[in-house]
């Protein structure tokens, strides 16, 4: 049984927790948030402890920690944890900071602790699926990558600051997803940006609207389509155009069940959001920590594809800017 | 070119005029109509002449007749044009009345001139497709048929008399569909109905919802549900269960565009009613009677058919009075 | 903390194992099971303990059963649960004997104790959305009820026996689902079966095929469609037509990738049987018998309907023996 | 009945045959094509005239005439028909150059013939029904488009010289689609494009696959995805984004019977190509051009529309050659 420190009682560190809870392998030891509240209630609800972050590191009893703490506090946990021989599961991202995320994964490194970025999507079991038909060779070789990624509804402008801008926040989950599902690294990226949806995220100096495309060496290309309001919930959908044919992951749907009536048949709308849609994502990626935990398996996405989906983002950023085609 | 007398310009003349006209071998001649001014709409729109019922039997010129006139006219009208020579297609039913069926279809084998009764659903190119891959072996043998047939909305409860009753008049389509599909006789049937739509349908002693279940020789089971209204356009649908599988044939929608937006996803019902849903079907009907005027094939779908249909919906009658399974 | 005594550590079992680890309020206390081997993996990956069926009833630590062992113990177990003071939740059926049944149910009633029957399917969360948009008045008055319930592929010919049939054994769901749904019990019951998948089944004096159709006070029609083997997975659909239109329950798949290739556009079968389809529903039920554990609400399904749906099996048994319709 | 004179006799002109036959208001008049036996077949199944291109141009008889011959006669062949007076209907492109296009509609403006260019997605029912439904507010204002548009299988690599290239042949139709959809003019075009289907088409200078991307005045953004062999048939798909939600426009597959088996749901492809998938736009581009003939309206896209389309075709190619984004 390894025990996990959790850092941030929050939205996400709630997912965490039920899944480290219901794992046979793992167990909630201790949570860490500075909301004690946050925390109290989830020490209360899976007999854990509260810890301090200096607590939860020097207790040898701690195996693991499971950072989902604020992105400004990300990095000094990555550090503190390898420092102290701890596993480490970080939500993405590492930092908003290249530089930051350089020197952290170099502590890291140096410290040589198993280290997973939750890229939540990766573990997707409709995207996982897709890509081991495509790996199976059902359409052949890859040839057009389409992602479709709409956020139900706009953030507020205040959390373009905070959130590094859409390119770093949202579309950071696009990019890696397309280097996951081809298999290789993109060569150039040009990125098209509009503030369509809340002019104060234009004021804010961020964008709600953008395409980016991008070209592989196998001459495959990726396009990414984004928006920060879709009005029907979170749309979340794949399609992979190879030489055979066409592999399609569409939206998962609140429910089944359709009414047809005077005004059409209607279903249910997509699931409205990452927590409910990538449910079964967050329980397969902790099962996937467990793995490393227990030595079954290397971390499949690590701090390189955590610092490589950033360098992306930061390339998009200046190709939109610049209005030309960014080489990679 | 074969002349055409088209008799009845009313709602489903109008539609057999359309096809007479576009199909490359049949000309429409002349159209035979008390409702003279529906009748001269017709022929001023596609160059045919009005004629009398006699002149029209009496006219040589006159290659085919196409009756569309009310129910209590079709017997008289085949027997005339069997006497004539004309070929004749007409829209089912032949007669409400078994004896004068049969007698009516004496007639026309006497003088023995082709006949097609006008089933139209056996040429939706949507039945035949599965029908098609039954005959292929797609699910192996036939095992369970399940056919939902439902109108859009209830006729006035005065037409139950006219139409012979629910089974009779709208039942008798799928009955004459479950022989088609299936390719075998009935051996008995269990009707169960039901007056839920308009009590006024009650009072006239029709019923305006059923469920028929019929068992075949070879153990096949068929199973038809239907209603007088269903809230959302004109439900046609059939599922045929093998021993390897489903072969289903879905509703056809008023278009395919689809609405995501805050109260779900919606699509377009299903088309409206049987004018609509079954184009393509009175275009491949009329092409069928085009080759059985040319001499290329035996019409599909013959008097006995009809007569068959006829028995069933008796049979389905008698079940549902005496609340017991009927042998045929 | 509610400590459960787990009956039987097969199949269905394991998944209630998992089910009472997750949930919050209870734990895994014991296993009983004559095969040593199966329920000691439970107890191994739950820390639970091994008790012998006398040692768990009088254990005044253990709050609540779950039944999971062979239908011929179901009984008996409840018998002693119930004189013992136990919260009981058994798998259906309470047994194959309807004087059994009502003996048993008497018991538990003299000792007042909580009993809830496990018909997994009332909890699905696609079948309760359906049920609540009917109660909301979405589609107006029920009218129609339209149950598909294909298993994937048929048990062996043996299994008749044990079973007590596919009417007792399958379509007893069914069954339940249809007083479920349309919120009030049938009057008659007239049932067709057919032994088309495995001639061996009907040497064993049972069918494999049915259709089933109930009348209801309101004038609503029920028709359950069955096989024991689609070919396709687990075929587990609703269709309720009301005054205003169709609430429509369609089947999950197994995953949402799509493949258009040459041979069409291809996607996932259903999930494959009751472990898949219904893993939502059976924590959902566990969920309901926390809560009837906690006081917070009655068994939803109790004892009587379960006896409810064993006399509609027995009636439908009837009703296709004799070829009549049996009146409730 | 205005009388049609017929120029190409190909595959497209006997679309067109068929069309200006059924039309109650059209009559084909004649027909004038190089390749007499494929004239033949057409004037002996409609009963026209052959013609050669001056005694069609010089006949009074002559109303209008619809141009289907190969590319490179429709100029000439337009600027005969202005100079005598006849209404123009002639398929896309008006020519592959640009001086050469914008020299014909001088001549066709100064003469004041009615002159229709045949974009025929434009007519598509579907596509249309996606239009109105934006015009009416559905999803509020347009935010981004997305066009899918994928060939079945590649032309010959000899075609890419003939038809001026991908951008003119192919996704001329997409560019005209996006302004049809936003009823705006883009701002900018960026283009990349690939070689992955055929490498001979690459020898050819041309390539088989491009993402398009265009800014347009109102801050929408429009997608093209595109593709010279789908490997499942024609692949013409619109999704329209706006503030209120999503209007998508799927692919018409070729029926809609669905087999369910041990590999899976297959349902159909979608239907092959254009003359299957357009069969309705054809339709109603022949009754658009009818009303534009009887005076009845202007012709909706005129040949300022076929000389936009080429713009922009030109555009996409300098972008994609420069790497750079092109100012409109």
């Amino acid at each position: 049984m390894f025990n996990i420190a959790l850092f941030g009682a929050g939205r996400i560190g709630q997912v965490h927790a039920v899944n480290i809870n219901n794992h046979l392998e793992t167990n909630l030891y201790s949570v860490i948030d500075p909301y004690l509240e946050g925390a109290q209630k989830l020490t209360a609800a899976y007999q854990a402890k509260i810890q301090s972050v200096e607590e939860a590191m020097a207790d040898p009893n701690v195996h693991g920690v499971c950072i989902c703490s604020a992105t400004d506090t990300h990095a000094d946990l990555i550090k503190l944890a390898a420092i102290n021989g701890k596993a480490i599961f970080c939500e993405k991202p590492i930092d908003l900071n290249l530089i930051q995320v350089r020197d952290c994964l170099s502590v890291v490194e140096k410290h040589n602790v198993p280290m997973l970025v939750g890229f939540n999507r990766r573990y997707d079991p409709q995207f996982r699926h897709l890509k081991e038909q495509l790996g199976a060779g059902t359409v052949g070789k890859a040839e057009s990558l389409i992602i479709t990624s709409r956020d139900p509804s706009p953030p507020p402008a205040e959390y373009s600051e905070v959130s590094g801008g859409m390119f770093r926040d949202m579309t950071i989950h696009d990019l890696d997803m397309a280097r996951f599902i081809l298999g290789e690294d993109p060569v150039s990226i040009t990125a098209h940006g509009s503030c369509l949806v809340d002019p104060a995220i234009g004021e804010a100096g961020d964008i709600d609207t953008a395409v980016i495309v991008m070209h592989f060496p196998s001459g495959a290309l990726a396009t990414i389509s984004n928006s920060r309001r879709s009005g029907y919930g979170y749309d979340q959908r794949l399609e992979l155009h190879g030489e055979k044919g066409l592999l399609q992951a569409g939206n998962m749907k609140e429910n089944l069940v359709e009414h047809w009536g005077a005004t059409g048949c209607i279903s249910a709308k997509p699931q409205l959001f990452f927590l409910e849609r990538y449910e079964d994502a967050y329980i397969a990626e902790w099962q996937h920590f467990a793995d490393v935990l227990a030595g079954r398996c290397q971390p499949a996405c690590s701090g390189v594809d955590g610092e490589f989906a950033l360098v992306l983002a930061e390339a998009a950023l200046e190709s939109m800017k610049s209005g030309k085609t960014v080489t990679l």
